[in-house]
């Protein structure tokens, strides 16, 4: 057996439009150093391929292939939303890792995910301390909810950012085009169950004083029926139109979240999720305005026709820098983006320790948000703004956009008995 | 007063990613020939700024503001669903108009609208010649729908079919790298209350056998629920997920639409659309699937972020053939596309009677679905496909497309008593 150790990648968690341009980045990087790295091995749907020994061989791709991972939404080698339970809970899952990566000579862990999964990271590298197994753990950021701490941003959250202001700015003309005899209330539900960035983000679609959005409602800032209706009523008054951005994860005070306030169907059956028919309902009833609503739910994670350049630079510059720390030796540590200091934006490659990152998430600071709670502040738009900037269009073919395939080709198993997942 | 006579331009019905395009070609061709037009005078939110002396002075808009009309989403004058009634019923508002364009010194009338608003541009077109006001009136297509007679397509179909198609690709990579552990279900509800066209689109996304979308639900097939739900459990049985797209319109065979089949919010008052969640709850109540639903409302109307090239092109010629046509002294007429007869797709504008397209609706045939009611057949793609060709990209600053805003400066009234819209 070559002392050259294979490299392992799993994407963790829900997908993003460039958690795909970090695959690319370790899977280009690593043939790079084809002299100390041997093959990158996918996990098939995430951790959950490395415990069923279910390993994707991407040497077998292309250089194109690999290429157009680039420009290529959601996770080429699927994803899972499997987490490890605790060392103590579940430590035959740990062990399974392990003798998985004994049995395919796999040094390197890169582990593609949110905050979940970097406590995953930092287990499997205290693990294999503690086997004697030598395994180089890394964590490479990815989530749409912008909440992991000691980065500038997560990648994935920028293009969702732009694609959820582009679409309030151009939902916003179309309201404001018909308003005088048709739709004066319009509401997008954007994704963020706990944290307000993603409706934050639609605030980047105004220019000027009275455009559009003119209501973001915020987990951050408890739903209160009476003021939201007043302001409603108010912006209808003045502009002729509303339009409000409501983040899925809206609730009252006490902690119930709008979107399970109890929607029945015909059979009495309760009906999940729905905060914009929700809260249309509630301004129709009240107010008696024509209303329309939106849900963009897996558009805007998946929207890579208009994904954020930066963002994509972003994910391809972390996968590639998880390779190159793992070549100089580091372990249980995750690359992350600094931002510079200048006031044009600019960033860098830091390096974050595990310890600090894992279970430990970014809340939207308050100052982001308005006083009154329906909007942003210009700390919010200083700091968001740059994340969006530039596009970074796949190619074409016949109108629509070429997005790759992979072969997939499985590694022959070596295990002999089956695992069974917890 | 010179003899050179000024013209009017409205936007009519809901507006499309394209329908400034056609302001566009209509305001630069005009000014090409001020020998012969004077200046081109918008209504202020479609034809009750005619009814009200509300007209907009584009002469006042610089060129590159005008020529901005190209990239930019929605209604720039607005728009309304003002419909004008029988000459029998409403006289007053048929001879109201004649009354602004006389004292305006209007010769041209260019509508710019669907089914409903070419049959008003007939009416105003026969009026003038009983009540001696020559004035000739040019109808401009354009609906999302696609349901006019008489023209290959409708300019703002192509951009919505385009959108729909792309977004369909990307949601179903996501779900597909997820459905091994999460999501199994995803529903996109899109527009098109009465014509499938709009759903047809998303089957654009497919490029092999088993791709999504899987189930498409049309409003010309008659919804089965033990057929609908027999198909997503074998689908997602043989393929690990189910995408389905479903027309707004979709509906029994009885004729109710499913979005209408009683929902009750918390309050026992019922709630208005969402065949999306309606679905998602059959699924889940007789499945068990996780599900994903997502409502692109007017986000897929005015996404020009990423229209289709073709459309926009359709759009400005339509707008540039209705002056050409005013300027050859025609008279109530549409300029329409016409396709070649060639295997490589071209077009070019023709010109359709009035009479013969006020009425009449472009019903999807039969033979674009395929028998079994889920999907589209390859008749359906050779029509569609052209349709989304090429992209038309905005310019962007700061991350955000550039779309521009008018000063739309009024044309002062002239007439002394204000009338009351019926």
């Amino acid at each position: 057996m070559s002392n050259k150790k294979n490299a392992f990648y799993a994407q963790s968690g829900g997908v993003t439009a460039v958690i795909n341009a970090s695959a690319c980045g370790v899977i280009e990087t690593a043939r790079k150093h084809r002299d100390r790295i041997g093959k990158v091995y996918a996990g098939r749907n995430g951790i959950i391929g490395a415990l069923r020994e279910e390993l994707i061989d991407t040497s077998k791709e292309s250089k194109a292939a690999v290429h157009g991972l680039l420009t290529t939404p959601a996770g080429a080698f699927g994803s899972c939303r499997h987490k490890l339970k605790s060392l103590e809970e579940n430590r035959a899952e740990y062990e399974r890792l392990i003798e998985v990566f004994r049995a395919h000579n796999i040094g390197y862990f890169f582990y593609n995910g949110g905050g979940d999964s970097a406590d995953t990271c930092l287990k499997v590298s205290q693990l294999s301390a503690t086997m004697g197994y030598p395994l180089q753990a890394i964590h490479i950021p990815k989530t749409i909810d912008n909440d992991l701490p000691l980065t500038d941003n997560c990648p994935g959250f920028g293009s969702v950012a732009k694609y959820i202001a582009i679409s309030t700015r151009e939902a916003a003309l179309d309201v404001a085009s018909m308003c005088e005899t048709s739709t004066k209330v319009f509401i997008l539900e954007v994704m963020g169950r706990h944290a307000g960035w993603i409706a934050a983000a639609a605030g980047l679609a105004a220019e000027r004083e009275g455009d559009a959005p003119h209501i973001i409602l915020f987990p951050e800032i408890a739903f209160d029926r009476e003021k939201f209706l007043a302001r409603v009523q108010r912006t209808v008054k003045q502009r002729g139109y509303c339009v409000i951005v409501a983040s899925e994860g809206t609730q009252y005070a006490d902690g119930r979240f709008l979107a399970e306030s109890g929607l029945k169907d015909a059979f009495g059956h309760s009906q999940l999720g729905g905060l914009a028919p929700y809260l249309a309902a509630m301004v129709k009833d009240e107010l008696g305005y024509k209303y329309h609503w939106a849900v963009a739910d897996y558009l805007q994670r998946s929207a890579r026709h208009i994904a954020s350049r930066t963002d994509v630079e972003q994910a391809y510059a972390l996968g590639e820098a998880a390779v190159e720390f793992a070549l100089r030796g580091d372990n249980a540590v995750m690359p992350c983006i600094v931002r510079g200091k200048g006031k044009r934006y600019s960033w860098s490659i830091g390096e974050a320790r595990l310890e600090n990152v894992a279970n430990r998430e970014k809340k939207m600071p308050r100052n982001y948000i308005t006083r009154d709670g329906f909007g942003i502040t210009a700390q919010a738009l200083e700091y968001l703004s740059p994340l969006i900037g530039g596009e970074a269009y796949p190619d074409y073919r016949n109108g629509m956009p070429v997005y790759v395939r992979l072969k997939n080709t499985p590694v022959p198993k070596k295990l002999k008995k089956p695992f069974k997942i917890a």
